[in-house]
């Protein structure tokens, strides 16, 4: 009878491929699971996330799931982990859940947050963790745009890859803020759920919408076209953080 | 004749050699005096600064001179050295200044911060940012050394190498703050001039304060005695920011 584990991993994405495991590259997944079947000699430990992030994408608190042959200390299995990780991943939590905890599938909501400089010249210590935007952007547009998207909606048109959706293409989206500090503007979105690079789609239209590219109201005919057009952006991944998972 | 212009200079210090020219190292500035003969066709643009930085530190505003033969236009040159220069280092001034104006010499007083973070897991993506310390700092007690260390004192025991000053060793320090917002802590230090690693040596004695290794008075002591003793330990350069030049 195995025990499950369940961790939260804060990383910041810039060195890795993504959180998926691929073969030639070097991904978050793979980083863990290579540690965790060493630590467990086991052949092979499959972690389990809550959805995988693109190269680049960061993630606060990202969440995971695994099985271990045995029960282990979750401490000193942490501080193992992070003792031999990369200081660019970290696991924050570390803690034996019931095997009916699914990290994808008992998750019912997710935040992620979208960070722009609305400036010329992005600080250095900032570069790889905000996107830059040169133009002035309107906040306000962008809080109408946004709100625009709050609720439940077909978000295929936000979708990288609509057919590749298993569950459909319904989400809810339970709040979008748009916050601003100084040049500093930030998209925090609150959903049941999201499409492959839904967020990064989002922020791209919103962006547009800030530079008086589009108005707000274009989401409503985004909506009612229904399908993904050139209209729709994927904004650059080092924006974006994996924020929460809410079980 | 030639003209002389000032430049502000903002750097993530993480992947350079401090600001100093050194031979077989990447500098920054290093990088600025390459590209400034580059651009002007010159055998050698020597750039002085307000003064160097270490390894690892960095910089939200460095400020710089240096002479050119002919005048030329300063945004079209910054957007020029922003092109070719890597992200980690941005100008984000350039103007002509009066051939008096010397980046170190007229200057009158400078700002650091020094940012720690005090938990035992730093966020990834703040690591290259912020000191970590782990055991609980009480910033009340931080404060109570800080306000120690206002006013005019012969800092030497708190330079890394007195006999290099060459211009003595009594400083004043203006101002000196102790700001927490959750786990980050901020020292805020403004002074008419800095001593070699003198900001790195008072943020160590600060945190051996903060964690009840040292009494705040302990300042009292370290200033009578008068010279360096491993009371004073320096404290990493990477959670150090050059803030502000001021003249």
């Amino acid at each position: 009878m195995s025990t499950r584990y369940k961790i939260k991993v804060s990383y910041d994405g810039t060195n890795y491929s993504g959180w998926q495991v691929q073969p030639h590259n070097r991904t978050v997944q793979g980083e863990l699971e290579r540690l965790l079947a060493e630590m467990t000699a086991q052949k092979h430990v499959r972690v389990e996330s809550s959805g995988r992030t693109d190269a680049g994408v960061h993630a606060r608190a990202q969440v995971a799931h695994f099985d271990l042959p045995k029960p282990i200390d979750p401490n000193y299995f942490m501080r193992g982990l992070n003792a031999q990780l990369d200081r660019d991943i970290r696991v924050t939590s570390f803690e034996r859940v019931s095997p009916e905890f699914h990290a994808r599938f008992s998750a019912v909501g997710k935040e992620y947050r979208y960070f722009i400089y609305n400036g010329l010249i992005v600080p250095p210590t900032k570069r790889l963790y905000r996107l830059q935007e040169g133009r002035p952007l309107d906040v306000d547009r962008m809080r109408t745009a946004a709100e625009l998207l709050v609720g439940e909606h077909d978000f295929a048109p936000f979708s990288a890859n609509p057919r590749r959706e298993l569950d459909g293409t319904v989400r809810t989206v339970h709040s979008f803020l748009v916050r601003k500090h100084g040049a500093d503007i930030t998209l925090e979105v609150q959903g049941s759920g999201f499409l492959y690079k839904m967020v990064r789609s989002l922020a791209g239209i919103l962006i547009d919408v800030g530079m008086g590219r589009r108005e707000p109201e274009i989401i409503h005919d985004v909506f009612a076209h229904g399908k993904r057009t050139a209209i729709v952006q994927t904004a650059q991944p080092h924006g974006l953080f994996l924020w929460k998972v809410f079980y």
